[in-house]
C-alpha cells in the first residue's frame, strides 16, 4: 500500500494516487457528487466521490463499485475515522488549500455514535466533559503543538546551559509549601502527602552540587476556588541555580528562556495562531521592565486604582493595571514586579542585607497575569530557622529540609511557573481550562 | 569580580586570575602549604595555599593576611561551599587535571557541620537517608546528567517526527490499570486515585486526533514490593501513535528513539560512563533482536531453564537468560519479546487477527531486565468492550474511557518504559534506588 501522507504536505505533491488518514468532519451529500472534509492532525481536505450512482446500473461497468461506495459516504458520521486512498489533484478553485482527492477505496477504521454531545457553541463543562472531541477542533490541537515547541525551546536552553534535568517525588511525608493547600495519600499503613511544588527537592539538588537544574511536572493543590487561573493540578515549570548573587540572575535566566520560548512558538506557530486565535505574538525584548511592588502600587494608585488588600500583596486588578502601564510605557508584555514584602513571602527567600523587610524575590506579570514566582533562597541555616519560626512554623516539622543547609550549600535562587497561564496568556485564551490537557478542580475529576 | 569559571574548563585557560566556587571534598594541612580539593558540579581541582605562616611574622608584611588564611584553611569542614580566588597554574605534575590555583581569597558561604554521616562503605538506606550528600559523589551526578542528555535526545526524536508533548493528570476518578496497587487521595468531599500510568490519557490523545504524543512524567504505584527494580513512584516515559498497521511501528519508534538516547549519551558521557561504572556504552545496532515469547521460553528451556510460573508469563530469571542468549548469539543487549499471550496482558491490547489467544504487544528487555511494555490498542469498541468483560472489569466503571472509542478511534499503538530502570541497565547500577533523584517505596518517603 501507499504511505500515509499528512494532509499539510499534500499540496506540494504532485497530483497522483495518495493515502490520507484521519477523521470525518463534514460529508455534502450532493445529487451527482459527493465531498467529505477530512482532517488530520495537520489540517483538513477535500475528497471528492464524482460520478455518483445511487442505483445499480447494468450499462456501467463500474456500477457496482460506485453503489456501495456512494452508501459508504452517505452514511459516514462526523468523527468516523477513515483510511482513504484517491487521487491527488490540485485545483486552485478548492478554497480549502487548493487541493482534492477523487476517492478510490475508503476504509472505515472506526465509526462514530451519530449524536455529537459538543456543539459549536456548548458551554465550557459540557466541552471538558467531552474534552476528546473538543481537542479535535483546530485551535486546541495548536495549543498543545504550542506547548511542546515551548517546551522544548526552554529544555534546550537548560540543555546549552549544563542544566540538569531532575525528577522530584510528588510524594512526600511533610508540607512543601502551606498545610491549608494539601492533598492526603493513604500510603500503606500511613499518610503521604502530593507535593504543591518541588521546592524542596530542587533546593535539595543545590546543597548536592547539581549547579543548575530544571523539571517540568506536576504540582497539586487542595485549592477550592473556580478561578479562571486555578485549579487542584497543574504542570510546574521550575529552575533553581548555584552561585547567584541576588535574584537578578535568576530573572535573567527567565528571561532568557521566555525569548527562546517565544521566539521558537512566532517561528513555528505565528501564523496558526494569528489565524486562529487573532494574536499578533510578540517576542519580549530584554531586559524586561523591573519594578519594585511598592512603586509599582504607587503607579496604580497614581493612576486612579488604591490595591483593597490589608496585607502588603498587589491583587489580579493591580496587576492588570501595572501590567497596561508597562505595556503603555515601555510597549512591553513582561513587567518583574520585585522585592516583595516579607510578610507575604514564604519563610525560604532571602531578605534584603539592609532591609529585612524586603526579599530578594519576584512577580513575572505577562499580559496582566501572574505566572511565576522567583527568589535568592536563603543559604545560611541559623537565618533560614529564624524565618520559619518567625512564619509561626515548627522546625522539627521541616528537619530534613533544614538538613540541606546543615552540610553546606551555595547561593541559589530559582523560580516556578505555571505553564497553563503562560499558555492562556499567550493565547489571550479566558480560562487555564483551554490550556490544560485535562482540567482538574474541586468538582471535576473526569474523565 | 571575576567571573565564575567552571573547573572542567580550567585545563584550557592561560594561567592567570580565576574565580571558582565549590565544596570542599578534602584538606591537607602541611607544615608549609595547605592543599584543598575543591569540587563543583564539573569536576575537581586542587587549592594552594603556599608560604604558610603560622603565626604573625613583624618582618613579613603579607603575614596578616596568610595567617588568617591559613586558620580559615584549617578550619574548613567536609562540604563546606567556597569560593576562591587566585592564581590559575598549569602544572604537570598535578594529577588532578594537570593544573592547580593558588589561593587569594577565600569566601565561606555555608560551612557544613564537621561530622558526616555519610561514609565511602554506608550502605544504601544510610546514602538515601541523606541523599543530598549522596549525590554530591561525582558518579551519583553523572547519573542525572546522563538522564538530561538521554531524554533530550528522545524529545528531538518526538519533535522531530511531530509528536506533541502532553501532561496527562495523575488525580484520577478511577483505577488506569490494576485496583490492587492503586493509591487513594482525599478530594474535597470524595475520593481520587493516583495515576498507575497514563494509558487512558495517552490513548484519548488519539481519539482526539493529536497523531503522536509523548509524556515523561511521575507514575505512582502501590506496590508493597522491596525489589530492586520496583518503586512506589517512578518516571514513565511513554509515547502513543495513530495508524500504526501494528505493534511493529511502536516497535520502530521504540528502536528509534533508544538509539539515539544511547548515541548522544555515549557521545557526551561514554568517557566518564567508563571511568566512573567500567562500562562500555554501545549503542544497538537496528533492528532490535525480535523473539516470540513463547520461541524465548523454548530457547530457555532448551538451554536448562524451565519458567517456574503457572501463567503463560515470563520470569525475571527467564529475562536474564533470554537476554544472555540473545547477547551471544546477536552481540545484542537488547531484545523484543512479542506476542504475549492473551492471559496476562491487559484488556486493552489487541488481538492477533488469526489467534485470538496472542497479543500484538512485546516487552523490550534490556541488559537482562525489562524496561517497557508496548502493544497495539484496540481501537473497535465492541471488542475492547467484550475484552474487558472478559477480564472480570465492569464497563460501566470504565465509562469514560470506553467513550474515548464511540466516537472514532484510529488504529493506534504504544508504550510505557521506566526511566530509572534504563538508567540502572544502562549504567549496570545494582538497583533503581542509585538511578532514582529520591527513591520512594513502602517505607521510604524521605527526605
Amino acid at each position: 500500500m501507499t504511505e500515509r501522507v499528512l494532509i499539510k504536505d499534500l499540496a506540494a505533491r504532485e497530483d497522483g494516487l495518495v493515502r490520507v488518514s484521519g477523521w470525518v468532519e463534514k460529508v455534502r451529500d450532493q445529487r451527482y457528487v459527493q465531498f467529505v472534509v477530512l482532517r488530520d492532525e495537520s489540517g483538513a481536505v477535500q475528497l471528492v466521490n464524482g460520478g455518483v450512482l445511487r442505483e445499480p446500473d447494468p450499462e456501467n461497468p463500474r456500477s457496482d463499485i460506485l453503489v456501495p461506495r456512494t452508501t459508504t459516504i452517505s452514511e459516514l458520521t462526523h468523527g468516523t475515522f477513515i483510511t482513504v486512498t484517491g487521487e491527488l489533484q490540485h485545483n486552485e478553485r478548492v478554497k480549502l488549500g487548493g487541493v482534492e482527492i477523487q476517492i478510490e477505496t475508503i476504509d472505515v477504521v472506526a465509526a462514530a455514535l451519530p449524536d455529537n454531545p459538543v456543539a459549536d457553541d456548548s458551554n465550557i463543562d459540557v466541552r471538558l466533559d467531552w474534552r476528546f472531541l473538543d481537542l479535535r477542533r483546530p485551535e486546541q490541537n495548536l495549543v498543545f503543538r504550542v506547548q511542546t515547541t515551548f517546551l522544548h525551546a526552554l529544555r534546550q536552553v537548560w540543555v546549552d546551559r549544563g542544566f540538569i534535568e531532575i525528577q522530584t517525588p510528588k510524594l512526600m511525608a511533610s508540607a512543601s509549601e502551606s498545610r491549608a493547600e494539601l492533598f492526603e495519600v493513604e500510603y500503606f499503613e500511613g499518610k503521604a502527602f502530593l507535593a504543591q511544588s518541588p521546592q524542596f527537592f530542587k533546593q535539595m539538588a543545590q546543597a548536592a552540587g547539581f549547579g543548575g537544574i530544571f523539571e517540568v511536572g506536576p504540582a497539586f493543590r487542595a485549592d477550592p476556588s473556580f478561578t479562571s487561573r486555578h485549579a487542584t493540578e497543574f504542570t510546574s515549570v521550575d529552575a533553581e541555580m548555584s552561585w547567584i548573587d541576588s535574584h537578578e540572575d535568576v530573572m535573567e535566566l527567565h528571561e532568557e528562556l521566555m525569548v527562546a520560548g517565544l521566539t521558537a512558538v512566532k517561528e513555528k506557530h505565528g501564523e496558526e495562531i494569528k489565524k486562529f486565535f487573532n494574536v499578533e505574538l510578540e517576542v519580549p525584548a530584554r531586559p524586561f521592565p523591573r519594578i519594585p511592588l511598592a512603586e509599582a502600587k504607587e503607579i496604580v494608585k497614581a493612576e486612579g486604582y488604591e490595591v483593597p488588600r490589608a496585607d502588603a500583596d498587589m491583587d489580579p486588578e493591580g496587576e492588570r493595571r501595572i501590567s497596561a502601564h508597562v505595556k503603555k510605557k515601555y510597549g512591553h508584555d513582561f513587567v518583574f514586579l520585585t522585592d516583595y514584602d516579607a510578610s507575604i513571602r514564604p519563610f525560604y527567600h532571602m531578605r534584603h542585607a539592609d532591609n529585612p523587610q524586603l526579599t530578594n524575590s519576584y512577580d513575572l506579570i505577562y499580559n496582566g497575569t501572574e505566572i511565576s514566582t522567583g527568589a535568592q533562597r536563603e543559604h545560611r541555616i541559623d537565618v533560614l530557622e529564624a524565618q520559619a519560626v518567625e512564619k509561626g512554623m515548627d522546625p522539627k516539622e521541616l528537619g530534613f529540609y533544614l538538613d540541606f543547609f546543615r552540610y553546606g550549600v551555595p547561593t541559589h535562587g530559582g523560580f516556578g511557573m505555571g505553564l497553563n497561564r503562560v499558555l492562556m496568556l499567550m493565547l489571550k485564551q479566558s480560562s487555564i481550562r483551554e490550556t490544560t490537557y485535562l482540567f482538574r478542580g474541586p468538582n471535576r475529576l473526569l474523565p
